[in-house]
């Protein structure tokens, strides 16, 4: 039981039949936009907390696991990824990660949700801190147009960097949108999309990776990792390759790039890479 | 909010303001022993869940990931281990997996509970299927005084799989029982204890490898890896060895053990070996 005494925000996981909670202190901003409600609460130990439609999308303490490996084993595994487009990101932690790579000339965002960014602004300005980098472009607008539309064979790498696949979402998960970002794709570019539990969601993983399958794509891997703010702590990224293979960072090139993080690494990656789904 | 027309399990993570909770059908056992109070339920999703004093040990579904990483890692960084120690471990899946490596001569269990065992006996069979292999031994003893009396130098790994480090299992994080183990390590051998979650006990973790320092091994190496039913679903081991380094297994060494997992491998094992504490 929680304590009666103490507020708590729990996030409940239907069907896996679990739920995770945070001691909360102050319930800092509740918007609905167009699009969703979100939440952003004050947490006694875990910073602040972001929660759009009831479920949680980060929080201070532990984002930097899922930002690092989102951008980190990407970006790495394409040998010069200078073109980058972030579908969703709208807390700007996938883009600063992005920034971070000397190689990268732009970088699109494509949020859906302008509150969201704002939202990050004021509560999680850490993540915010390359926004206005003359690199990136912040467009609030629809990931899936923007994707139709891009010019053919212009992009390096996709991060599809969205909620869950349900609400607005629910399309980044289709393959129609696969297929569109295949189109997007420069020879040897890569998409990555974050794709749930390796543990509570193999259905949806062997779906996005047979939409990537039946798109064109010749490399596909899902790599995991520990995400404690989402249901069961463990989750995954699934990267698919437009031509040739899917490799871990050289050491050497990651020295090179002077990229600082808190958990990818060179062995971490080759590890993630070799992630056996259970 | 859990939903009220249910039944759930939450164990609460005080000092880290964060729980887990589960949904359970069917409270099966509810034990009071000389050393601790054992709760066994029927969960909706994760297989039966075994809590001991409030906290939760074991899921059907997702303790693979500890028994792995508490063993494989520890014998496979060993040359040739044959002599093997389990302090703790009742529920007899670390055990399984020692047995698992076909080097290993004798394993000898020292669980303080014998009625951890029977429990699990009854309700994680699948775990005990080694326990009547001739190469076992079961003891129900204090782990302290059974390191402090073995014979020196006569172990190969010494694997500490304890509950966390309050009541019963306080004095196996303390600096005398570490000390014991590195005597009771022959030349080359290797220490491994579980040692909570990197991202949230992290003085815990520095007083492990503090302990082991000073009990004079020389290569000290704390792996991580998800574990989704302790608090934030990151949990880590700590390993340490009594002269030389600890390396990864050698792909080759792995396959001729012919040792099947379900998320340990080489390239894991590497990976967890490069954890960096956050």
């Amino acid at each position: 039981m929680l304590p009666a005494n103490e507020k708590w925000f729990t996030e409940v996981c239907k069907e896996a039949g679990s739920a995770v909670s945070w001691r909360v202190e102050t319930h800092l901003a509740h918007e609905t936009t167009d699009y969703q409600t979100i939440d952003i609460y004050r947490t006694s130990d875990w910073g602040n907390l972001m929660v759009i439609d009831g479920f949680v999308m980060l929080t201070t303490r532990d984002n930097f696991l899922y930002h690092e490996m989102l951008t980190h084993p990407a970006l790495f595994s394409h040998p010069n990824p200078e073109t980058v487009v972030i579908i969703g990101g709208g807390d700007c932690g996938t883009l600063r990660e992005v920034l971070g790579h000397f190689t990268v000339k732009r970088c699109t965002q494509v949020e859906i949700d302008e509150q969201v960014t704002r939202l990050a602004e004021e509560h999680f300005p850490e993540l915010c801190e390359r926004n206005n980098d003359p690199r990136a472009t912040l467009l609030f607008d629809d990931g899936l147009a923007y994707i139709k539309h891009v010019a053919p064979a212009s992009v390096d790498v996709i991060i599809v960097d969205s909620t869950d696949p349900i609400g607005p979402a629910e399309g980044l998960f289709g393959p129609g949108f696969v297929a569109d970002c295949f189109a997007a794709l420069a020879d040897g570019g890569i998409l990555v999309q974050q794709s749930e539990s390796p543990l509570l969601h193999q259905r949806l993983i062997a779906g996005v990776r047979d939409n990537m399958a039946k798109a064109g794509f010749d490399a596909i891997r899902t790599l995991g990792f520990p995400q404690p703010c989402y249901p069961s702590g463990w989750w995954s990224a699934t990267q698919a390759r437009k031509g040739g293979t899917i490799e871990p960072v050289d050491p050497e090139r990651f020295d090179h790039s002077g990229i600082q993080t808190r958990y990818f690494n060179p062995a971490v990656h080759a590890g993630a890479l070799a992630t056996q789904l259970p």
